[in-house]
């Protein structure tokens, strides 16, 4: 529906600029969300980008635009942008925000940037730089209300009308000490329930959750997520309150790692590439298939070890196929319950006995019924009892031990700090595949006799 | 971090339970959230969870405990508390939540909490259970703030600190025609900005955005992301408001929707079932095994043709896990990415030339690389150049037509609406499977003149 929806409107747009209607585009575009708007900059030539761009009234949607462009997109239209215009936009914007984009632009452009902008925004945003990109630190807003316990609701509610008129998010009231150390949180709601001469000490909350700005950006997230909260306010070291993060980068945090999280799990890089060109996708996927490479290349020195058994029966080769397809599907089933389990926080490293135990059971009931399944079938196709039983032995072989190892992996490279999505992938399937032909060849060459 | 300190915090009340440190435990119980408390209790036993339930202060916190405990535990722990303590605590919960409960609840339970519950409550929660549980209707909350047109900001603080004490997110408030109709939105910032005289026609945005009860809850939660708003306004079809869905049941929507997306892709279910016992997730897992199964022993019905040509050329059948591992890691990483890509809105299905096109040549590209690479390992190895040629060819057939499949099949399925997660992992596997068996054959016998 969303999609049908941009799918007309950059028809429309395109339409109209062949047209030169400007009039009428002009009328669209300033009517239209950011959001909307910046997904159909990447369909539009960069000449077609910049005539929209300058039809755009107000700064602040200048701004918005700026930062809901995909990063490719933003630095293609930069290029045609005049640098002051460049620099007036990123003034108008949000601080985080304009944070985010000078520290992806090249060292050059960005530093000739922050010279040109007032001091008092560069030093905000130069701050701001300072902290790492994925951190509390680096997706905190430094705009928020502090105000002292001992200010009254009338007086906070005064300075809400003066001061704070650029906040982001104007629904929680932060609490600090002389020292500007967060000693307690109150909200815009109690504000105008309170009798007005009420100071905030006596309605505040003192129980406040808030993050240190070194907390991982997928932590902050989860804590936001799980006691559903709009925003949660950033202390330094010392408990001074310097940022918060609130719901709406939260949720493109969550997203973004649950698609990073797909994607590195079928070693297909960390970034949605659909978008990218041919030559970027295939060089971020290349590497992850070698691990396959390696895998399927040993797994071909097993069975040319075991030549002359083959020769002698040609048709064991027939159920290679079966027995490494079932032990990798259901090592896949295996560690991507893991990898899930462990990213969302529903189970843990030290779970690792207890899960391994579940996953050896799952994996060898279900072997044990395809064993059943395929033996069987081998046995009316070819008639040979040792071989039905061979097969069947391999398959209850290959699945269990590739549950154990879809479950073992994971929380291996947890343990060791590697990020278990990137790799799990390319290992459980490499691993599988040599111990599935291993185990088969070797029960069928003594069960057999070869 | 937030597990490992979950961890510690079951530990001690553990200990504090087996002691009976009932006034320390007392204190800890209602100190502590209600998230934190409901992670605690499936690891307890059903006795322990009824003193520490018992011990709970406020009303309105064994509420929020009910919404957060799993659904199993929920039902466990129900068992053991009073019916009246059942009824009035659903009573003291936000209607969503409770109508979510009692949807749960077994038809012969519900319908005796209705009855007894006051009839106001149970009408508004029985008028939410007639909705979907997976639309916007489903997860709205019937509490919102909705003011006339000609209310001047005073009022609507007055009205704020008269009623709507229970309004769970009083950020926004909707201003309504004398039909109840939804027309224009305000918030509480700006009525503290304006003013006191100023009515709210004056300052309110008539630019609001809505959906409907019917809508998906994906795509509510789409646009609630999208547009960065704190909650969305839901209407019936006559555009009368009916309520509100709030951005900390979308966080949950979107966390749930990209966990059951992994699960499906890997055929491991669609809830999250490490929780669940050993013969749950067998009966969840086997089906999905079904299709490798039968794709598996086509593949040996393939390779049982062509057993003249395997037991006069043994070492033939050394190269089938390399090539039949490239394929299908390569159709993995493939259909991820259309998959994920249709999740999010980046990809759809108009796009399925230029993406079938991408992935063609990016698996023509990787797979020219990686049969370059076999091939010359098979050369090295055995000295055949037939044989060698035949192996790098049947990776790059391979390997091509698993991108193409890859890309295609999860396009296909949502054409024809099924679900493109839950189809794709065993199909495209299970195809992959079959073609490069089939075309490794093909091109090694008729090159090798066997």
């Amino acid at each position: 529906m969303q999609t049908d929806h941009n799918r007309i409107f950059v028809e429309s747009i395109k339409r109209l600029l062949r047209r030169g209607a400007y009039s009428h585009l002009n009328k669209i575009v300033n009517k239209t969300h950011a959001a909307d708007l910046a997904a159909v900059f990447p369909s539009l030539t960069v000449d077609q980008q910049q005539k929209l761009f300058e039809m755009i009234g107000e700064i602040e949607q200048k701004g918005a635009l700026f930062s809901e462009l995909d990063e490719d997109a933003f630095l293609e239209l930069i290029e045609v942008l005049e640098f002051d215009e460049i620099v007036r936009v990123l003034e108008s914007m949000p601080t985080d925000d304009a944070a985010d984009i000078i520290g992806r632009l090249p060292e050059e452009k960005s530093q000739a940037i922050l010279e040109k902008m007032q001091a008092a925004e560069s030093e905000e945003i130069e701050d701001l730089l300072r902290y790492e990109d994925d951190t509390a630190g680096g997706i905190m807003v430094p705009d928020f209300i502090a105000l002292r316990e001992d200010v009254t609701a009338r007086e906070a509610i005064e300075s809400l009308q003066k001061e704070h008129l650029d906040v982001e998010m104007p629904f929680y009231l932060y609490v600090v000490d002389e020292y500007g150390k967060l000693v307690g949180v109150s909200s815009l709601r109690q504000l105008v329930v309170v009798p007005p001469d009420t100071p905030l000490k006596e309605f505040m909350t003192t129980d406040v959750f808030s993050v240190q700005t070194d907390m991982d950006q997928e932590e902050v997230a989860k804590i936001v997520a799980r006691y559903d909260i709009l925003a949660v306010p950033v202390v330094d070291q010392t408990n001074r309150l310097v940022g918060i993060v609130t719901v709406d980068d939260v949720i493109d945090i969550l997203r973004k790692e649950a698609t990073e999280d797909i994607l590195k799990m079928a070693g297909a890089g960390e970034e949605f590439i659909e978008t990218k060109s041919v030559l970027k996708s295939t060089r971020i996927r290349l590497p992850w298939l070698f691990a396959s490479c390696i895998g399927g290349l040993l797994a071909s020195v097993i069975i040319g070890h075991f030549q002359t058994s083959l020769s002698k029966l040609a048709y064991l080769a027939a159920f290679i196929p079966v027995i490494m397809g079932m032990g990798g599907n259901i090592g896949i089933q295996s560690s991507t319950v893991v990898v899930r389990g462990l990213a969302t926080g529903r189970l843990h490293i030290k779970d690792i006995w207890s899960s391994m135990y579940k996953e050896i059971s799952i994996g060898f009931i279900l072997g044990a019924f395809y064993g059943l399944l395929v033996g069987s079938v081998a046995q009316l196709r070819y008639g040979r009892e040792m071989l039905a039983l061979s097969v069947g032995l391999a398959v209850v072989c290959s699945m269990t031990l590739a549950a154990l190892s879809g479950s073992l992996m994971p929380m291996f490279f947890a343990r060791i700090n590697i990020d278990p999505a990137v790799a799990t992938g390319p290992f459980v399937t490499t691993a599988i595949d040599i111990i599935s032909v291993f185990f088969y060849f070797v029960i069928a060459t003594s069960l057999l006799g070869l």
